[in-house]
């Protein structure tokens, strides 16, 4: 079949762009080290067909769907966010064209008020979650997207019914870059012993400033030998990872769907394990089609 | 009175030397921006004849009491740690002299094993609060050194019976400075009211995860406008403020007494003050009480 769409996953620091037929197969990939951050004074046009010249050269002006941080303020140009509970019909008739291409769409990213009235946003995730329902056959869950900013959220009847963020691949970067604790850490292969006595310590922490206390475990363990150095990084994963699903996960039969890169899902997948949640993990790249699916309802694809 | 004592708090990054009289009156100060990590190959024996020369000059050699990091591995020589419960006469039995000079010795550092087996550790701070002990003639109470890695210490008897570390002051400036959440952050004099609902949003944290979840609200609450830009740094000061204090103290009628800078000790006096908790505050410098006790109990001091 010939190419019918376009779809970008435009990140901060990441650009992976998809050629798609109408049925969902992936004809061709583009992926450059392009995300927002390194296009300069907005030059997002030409970032795009300089990326994309070979499929522009060969197809012409394709509908393109665009996700990401690429709708944000700092982006090609802000695409309101749509509030929850939202699902394709709310994301597609929210599309946001870039100025002078309107076959160039941008996804909404979602926002929502908890129940003690804060905010919490989204940009991207919204339609890996769509395209994972896709991919799954599904139309509810528990979805976990784990990352910089880890997402949970609830997905009921096809739409996004709600969704918290937890910062703990930023905290555990900057921790270990940034403070003490990094000091002790030898840079080896994943640890698995260390990263379940972190999951372990996790379990035990019982109010959220133990967290502050038991972060000084990563230094004080090493120092003493408790842990060997090539340990510690797996520990402080461990730790906050744990930490993050005693927090999120509401135990309850419904499915938990993993959506990320292979490495954070499978050590996603262990530290659920280790509480006994059972998750399956959403194929890579999903998130074409979501790309796709928000396409058709959008009437874009043919 | 002539000078009896040298008393110096040799730390990470700082060095504030007392010249003491046997009463403990403080006759002279020097400070010095050469903290342990500002002292080249080894040599703490020059920087401690360069910083002090004039008293050197004229009083000849004193006794001095040494605490704080220079006793770390990383230090001048290394004072092992004494284990709690410990009070003056343990730390003064266990002063250790560095080499070649017998008449300057080294506060040993204090370790306990909690109850999950987890080791902790602290230097310097349990000078200071035998200091403030003395300062204050009391025996015992709560005493809270806020900083860095924040220290909650129980005392009970004039001795050191344990003690929590909390991350605190590290995670705020890895977080604002190496963080998304630096962001959004205006630069702008203490905000009351941004630290206030940090304090609030803390008390509604219900487990440890719940903490990288709200931190997210550092950017949210600033992106939506919820919080000015000059708020958002005090907000997540009170957030984890909050959250040590909730973590740390133990409901009772005992006398908390805060320990350090009196920017510090306001912060954290103004936050107990939240949560109905009444404080106290030592004298600044009360570390030489610290000293002079020591000293005293080992017989350095006629």
């Amino acid at each position: 079949m010939p190419p019918a769409l376009i779809g970008i996953d435009w990140g901060t620091t990441s650009f992976r762009a998809y050629l798609l037929d109408r049925a969902g197969a992936v004809l061709d990939r583009i992926e450059a080290p392009r995300g927002i951050l390194a296009v300069e004074n907005g030059a997002f046009a030409e970032a795009f067909s300089a990326a994309l010249a070979p499929w522009l050269a060969n197809h012409g002006r394709l509908p393109a769907i665009l996700s990401g941080m690429i709708g944000s303020r700092q982006g090609w140009t802000e695409a309101p966010y749509a509030r929850c509970p939202a699902g394709l019909r709310e994301l597609a008739s929210a599309l946001m064209p870039v100025p002078g291409a309107a076959e160039i769409r941008i996804v909404p990213g979602l926002d929502q008020r908890d129940a003690a009235g804060l905010p919490d946003v989204m940009r991207g995730e919204e339609t890996q979650i769509l395209g994972a329902l896709t991919a799954l056959s599904i139309d509810g869950g528990t979805f976990v997207l784990p990352g910089t900013h880890s997402k949970w959220a609830t997905v009921e009847g096809g739409r996004i019914a709600g969704f918290r963020t937890f910062m703990t691949g930023e905290v555990f970067a900057a921790l270990r870059a940034h403070t003490i604790l990094g000091r002790l850490m030898a840079e080896a292969p994943g640890s698995g012993s260390g990263f379940r006595c972190g999951l372990d310590a996790a379990r035990r922490l019982a109010t959220a400033g133990d967290l502050l206390n038991r972060l000084f475990s990563v230094r004080s363990l090493g120092l003493f030998g408790d842990l060997p150095a090539h340990e510690l990084a797996d520990y402080l994963s461990g730790l906050l990872i744990g930490a993050e699903i005693t927090a999120a996960h509401r135990p309850g039969g419904e499915t938990v769907v993993l959506v990320g890169s292979e490495a954070l899902c499978a050590r996603y997948r262990a530290a659920l394990d280790c509480v006994g949640v059972a998750s399956t993990t959403a194929p890579a790249d999903c998130v074409v089609l979501g790309h796709l699916k928000i396409a058709e309802v959008a009437g874009l694809v043919a």
